[in-house]
């Protein structure tokens, strides 16, 4: 059915709520820190409530963490290749008015989960941005890489890039050496080369280390060898990207940092707004619900 | 000079001392936690003192981290390749009748650096323990790999195998799934397939929890199976084993899960004792000395 609904991208730490005009128009919008972390089971309904309270009584539609099994209620995923009308079929209502969209599992030669990123990706697509056959990254602390072919998900990998780093950073023998920002320079740049493709990933980690205490890599650069060593792992496991398109759904610093590893591997880059693609795709989905949820 | 001397293996966390005699056999052993974590560069002179009251009056050739910036006094490395007589060249008196083993350097296309694994290789050689021209590996926190061509050390390689194990286990995403014990079994063996030459290693980290989530890897596995990752990248890393040997510097469950993973690239293994490696080269060393301290 059409008409207004919350669109909710309920992430690990992170909520992000959008009040929708029939259109698809955002009217109002809340970001806060109370992910699936913050809450118990027991506290959503209050955590609904209040969500409401502040952007109006509308049906809910929620993606991301909260289908897990450490969020509201364990919604199960669907198997790609999956498309909008895949995903409108996995819809769960979990109250009244409120529905949780499932993510989508990768079963065969390799194994993989995504809960939200599949929103994003059919979002980007629906409003336009991306065409029907595209690769997407979401860099972050599990990135993802979607491959989409005529708007169906086909495949999908998660790197543990951005937790590696963090761990890398807090503990252990690096730690200490890598509290420099990240920055896109000739330190970042030699440490793509070094991580992309990289068959000895776990030598690179400790050459950081050796190449400070060596003299041959400054200590203000270290975090930014390491990050680069750890991307360009990231971006060269998506194969050859030479002459290719990759959509990239985020901002700031980190994709900058994209940019430029999927620049040295031959790609090209199309930003897109996450916020933007998300409301596009919980618009789609909630057009091809039956009527009386969502 | 030949003489009797107390051989100390002086690591990060522990700490291996012999009393060896004039023709190299030991005579008494302390191993405790005394590592260069528990000790501040003012201590040494005690622990000295306390280890020659346990161990009687000899003089002390030291190897390991106790030469590194965290530990007694920093020993510059020797270049490889590097060999037994070039390691006595760079041997520093830090006290009377105390001196300390440099560490090796590898500088060129690749930067690493090891301090007292060098002691353990080359003293294998001369205990008869391995040819002149071999391959070590010991395995660990950080896990070397040594290559040695007519005794002489050419090149080596440390990754980070151990620590990125503790790591996943403590924090992060994965912690919780992998505090089972690690056995050499399906699991582990379908992880070293998984990791071995893999240039998508951190896809591979996620994949456990997508495994798990997925009911294609049982938790009880888990831990086996992101060992087997870690461990099959790193054996990957070395090329073709097909036919080769790897003389291995361990004991216990480490030296069973590199053993199997080693197997299963075709090498083969054999199994050499550190402490009769570490004290044959520390007894060379000291053969090759002028008489003054050691």
């Amino acid at each position: 059915m059409n008409g207004e609904v919350i669109a909710v991208d309920w992430g690990t730490t992170n909520r992000r709520a959008y009040r929708l005009a029939a259109d698809g128009g955002v009217l109002a919008t809340v970001c806060d820190d109370r992910g699936i972390l913050s809450l118990a089971p027991a506290d959503y309904p209050a955590a609904v409530a209040a969500l409401r309270a502040r952007l109006g009584e509308a049906p809910l539609l929620i993606a991301g963490m909260a289908g897990s099994t450490r969020g509201w209620r364990e919604i199960p995923y669907v198997d790609a290749p999956a498309d909008l009308a895949a995903l409108a079929g996995g819809v769960i209502h979990v109250a009244r008015d409120v529905a949780i969209v499932p993510g989508v599992a990768l079963r065969g030669s390799r194994h993989d989960v995504m809960r939200g990123e599949e929103v994003q990706a059919l979002g980007a697509i629906t409003a336009g941005l991306a065409p029907r056959d595209a690769l997407f990254c979401q860099p972050g602390t599990h990135d993802k890489w979607i491959t989409v072919a005529d708007a169906r998900i086909h495949r999908f990998a998660t790197a543990m890039t951005g937790e590696l780093f963090a761990l890398l950073r807090t503990h252990g023998i690096l730690s200490g050496m890598l509290d420099a920002p990240v920055v896109d320079g000739a330190a970042f740049r030699d440490g793509v080369a070094r991580g992309a493709g990289a068959t000895d990933l776990l030598d690179a980690m400790f050459e950081v280390r050796a190449r400070v205490l060596l003299g041959t890599l400054a200590p203000g650069d270290a975090a930014s060898f390491a990050s680069g060593v750890l991307i360009g792992a990231d971006v060269g496991a998506r194969g050859d990207l030479a002459g290719g398109t990759v959509h990239l759904l985020a901002t700031g610093a980190l994709a900058a940092l994209y940019t430029a590893a999927i620049a040295l591997r031959g790609g090209r880059v199309v930003a897109i707004d996450s916020a933007a693609a998300f409301t596009a795709g919980i618009h789609a989905l909630h057009a091809l619900l039956p009527g009386e949820t969502a």
